[in-house]
């Protein structure tokens, strides 16, 4: 079978290389594009790229020259790491010209009729695509994948949502340094510190997750109706989002059912045989002391949902933290997976 | 006025270090005796003790010699920065034999005749010390401090319980290193990373300000009936406890009012006059990104509570972070302040 | 006495910071102007500076307008923490316009008739500036304070050129990141990292030392003959530029010598009663593992030098640590020094 | 072919953890024992151990019962991270009861008929084996690895002694956290610090590179003629040792043909065939700012030396940087490759 033609719009940013990086060696995906911005273009990818990542840059894009972010390259997929107010403008021009933007930027995910996407969780959700289509006149389409740290918590929401019901949610967050892209956050700001504000990141985090674990109800989703507060903090850590949430839900649940159903949590049938789909979806550990960004992130290379320390709240059933890796499962891996979802489903040939 | 002389217990430790330095040409008190563990017992203090603070060991302290921790000597006062395990056996033995315990150990703050104190929140507590002296036929008594995360938290608390009052919080901490004593955290546990527990920590949060910002009626204290749920971790930051709280009031109350409150709070007159008092006890700073724990931990010399990004909680009433720094305000600081309020008081002569 | 009249030109940035900080209440200046960059001008100090060092706004600017950097100010003294592009078009429009600029940039610095100043080590160059003002055509001058690496070394090596000669040296530094300005080096580069490279820095390291060092002779300056080779590097600290250094001496002499000798170094008799001036020059540690930058150096408000470690070199004849606090002894407390040696020497009034 | 049995010897610890994570599916070895200190002894090796490493416990090991550190367990070969104190006993004990022991402690590197091995290196030097059983009538022998500073410095030298020679070396280290054990380095010794301090370490690498670089004349290694200088620091890096080094050869060299020799050094035919070694010994990087710990330290699966900014030095001849990992290239992986060249030669079967 011929792999699928890629594009990766951003190439040369910080999630722009980590989709460079998971898209070396795909199995169904072969990336024939990579954009980058006037100061790049025209340079080989291994010149134009100040590649920040640990390892050396992919043997296969070293000498792709970098484009211009434009519609109409030979691509079925554009994977989009542009930022929100490029993406405003740019992905429905390629939605428009008939691509398939898998995108991770935020400037659509709220869009009524675009899919907010985590397989796992709510792969119906594709089911929008057709009124998108027909609505923009749009030969191509447009999904999205959450911000990086409603990401986990939505993962380890499903489960609960399924067998409990979920009510209220309290939020805390303890965000890796490159959530903030390169160069992003100073080191002056983070040394010996923690910034307890990251711009429009609560706002993501309180309404995000309902979008996703709502319903697909007469053509259009129908919100989960919990509410969530969240405190979004950065801290010193390279990569992996910490999040620590006390939930209330409809049922009375243990603890130990609740770390039981997070950990059986299998997800649709679908989603299980795509080559990005991590092992388990939700591993929970048992030690007093974990999850930890550095030790946890790369479980399940990234894709890997880690919770821990799941116990009474005095307030509200339970409480627990959440690590997700935030550049993988939360950036790129997640647009990735997406994509995987749509080949699977039959959207992407 | 001669000074009143006081003596440091288990001085070499990082909290005895900060007494050490705090008491450093104190106007009241006059340091008469250094207690360490065995392998320091007759060492000079600079040689016993390994420092690890910034700056110089203060003059005063480098030639005294460490003594063992036994009751005796010339000390109306004794600040102990004991572990608790020895506070245990050795504070009431101190207290019986005639010493005013200045306690920042954990063993006794729940003891419901000893006073869990912070001067600026609850100077009336120490009506216990009566009964205190008299159910134990101490000549001596025992005040203690509070456990350095729910120390800033409990002076935010004071105005809100008293112009709103309290009902619910949900409280985040990040905590310093510190906290956690010398050597204490392991850099390879810390570096580019989270840990997400604090042994014991988030009991005393859930139920320390409880009795501080209980209320003294017949002879005993009743707690204040708010409940709590704490989460508490560990960042790789120096000094300075951060905390990320949402708080449910009685009577509802605008962010505004809220920081109005806080920003105003000057707490009882006895306290203004006291040398380590802060002229500000809570600083409430405006900007979208503070307070942090490196810029803000030392306002007012470490003994002043800095909060910020008071706004509205979508789920309670209100949110906002909390900054102290855990071993001055938080530890010896706090002691140090107890310890002046008795002088004022006059239990201490 | 009324005090002189000086400016801040670029007093926004991380240096300039600094340079606000330390005149708060100086006994001989008052600051009468801070300039800005366009973004700034017009606004009150306290809005347009991003402050970023620990402690507040000093009250005295937080309401002074920022104003453009044009000469004519009615200052002075202008200090300088220009950056070295601007510096280079400005600094001698300020200094012929009459105005003494002490300046921090590095732009003048090896020019031949601008004194390269550090006020312990050649106080004696200053008579560069009568053939600087006549060449020239200025009614005002120029001074200079050394790169923040070569300040600390070029300190400790006075003693030891005084008393033993010096003929070459190797030099390794671990630098702090303030050096890099704000907002600088970013987090994800340095966050569980080193990097083994500043740009231009080791070329300074390499020759500012011997400008410094050498003789004024017949009008101009002789460098000192030694010879250096430096390895720059940025490390994860925020404050405080630590050197490894082995020196081969002229004559030999043990290591108890060289810390003697350095220990024992009080300057010129002029310095020592400047007001910015350290009670000791050199502190010269005994321990082990000093000196550090964390613990360290804050020695002498950040003016004094701190060495370790003073032993044998199997390759050359002793090698030491040095440790200087780069953004005040480095950066606008040289310039503040050298201003003051200015005073004290009659040119300015 | 059956697997070759193998022990490690103080499983437990940072190296120990190391060990077992590079033998997980091992072509050529199998783990048949785990041993650990009293306190461990009995318990699961995953019950017994604090795993630091990221990522999981091998499953094979995961079920291991750890047993004493005592002679005649069923392995050929045995893998020692015993602490120095514990090797000076005991290795001599098992390599007395037939067992090969490849050890990383520093305890028997220096004895004159003891192998200080890097395959890379110094193969030739297994002769030392035959007079070492004779002289100590041991049925089994004793490798060791150099010092973890000393090995990827080691490993760059040796193109370099052999293309040119080598007369003199300054070498400065920046050493990761993880070189010190676990626990080991203090948080609060290390966050915002720099501690220029290693105990013995200097004198390790001041000697270990001779004796490697030596030659096998007449039954003994005659160490290398060339002489170091060495300053040993600590830094907040998790793994990865940098050492800055100007280097003084026997016949003139261009940094070009410096790098090029680095580059192009292939290693003894023996070498290239074994599972853990590298497919490059040396890369040599060209960026201005590499190599760097946290992006560099991987390559090769740690296993690769990275050089980088190889330049003139004004002093000597030649200047570069030389990264290592320091638990894998420096510790745990350098015996595992000693070992897999004993195979090789036929040493072990």
């Amino acid at each position: 079978m011929p792999k699928i033609k890629a594009a990766v719009l951003a190439a040369t940013g910080a999630v722009g290389q980590r989709f460079v990086q998971l898209l070396d060696n795909h199995p169904w995906f072969e990336v024939t594009a990579l954009t980058g911005s006037d100061r790049t273009i025209g340079q080989a990818y291994a010149e134009g790229c100040r590649w920040i990542l640990a390892g050396p840059i992919p043997d296969y894009a070293k000498n792709m020259k970098v484009i211009p972010t434009e519609p109409g390259m030979d691509a079925a997929i554009c994977f989009s790491a542009l930022p929100a107010d490029q993406a405003k403008e740019l992905e429905p021009a390629f939605a428009n010209a008939g691509h398939f933007v898998a995108s991770n930027a935020s400037a659509h995910r709220m869009w009524p009729d675009v899919p907010l996407l985590i397989p796992e969780v709510n792969p119906d959700h594709t089911a929008l695509i057709t009124a998108q289509q027909k609505n923009r006149g749009w030969s191509g389409f447009l999904t999205t994948n959450p911000n990086c740290t409603a990401t986990g918590f939505t993962i380890a929401l499903r489960p609960l949502l399924d067998n409990f019901g979920v009510k209220r949610i309290f939020a805390v967050s303890m965000q890796a340094l490159s959530g903030a892209g390169y160069p992003g956050v100073a080191s002056l700001d983070i040394v010996d510190n923690v910034i307890p504000h990251i711009g429009n990141e609560e706002d993501k985090v309180e309404t995000e997750p309902q979008k996703m674990l709502g319903k697909f109800v007469g053509g259009t989703i129908e919100p989960a109706p919990f509410r969530t507060t969240a405190h979004t903090n950065r801290v010193g850590v390279v990569d992996g989002h910490t999040v620590c949430a006390s939930v209330e839900l409809e049922t009375k649940a243990s603890p130990t059912d609740v770390a039981r159903v997070m950990s059986e949590f299998a997800g649709p049938e679908i989603v299980r045989a795509l080559p990005s789909s991590p092992q388990r979806i939700i591993e929970v550990r048992r030690e007093a002391d974990r999850p930890q960004p550095r030790r946890d992130r790369d479980a399940g290379r990234g894709m890997t949902t880690v919770v821990g320390r799941v116990r009474e709240d005095p307030l509200f059933d339970v409480k627990f933290v959440v690590l997700s890796h935030n550049t993988i499962r939360g950036a790129a891996g997640g647009s990735l997976l997406n994509a995987e979802l749509m080949v699977a489903q039959g959207l992407v040939k």
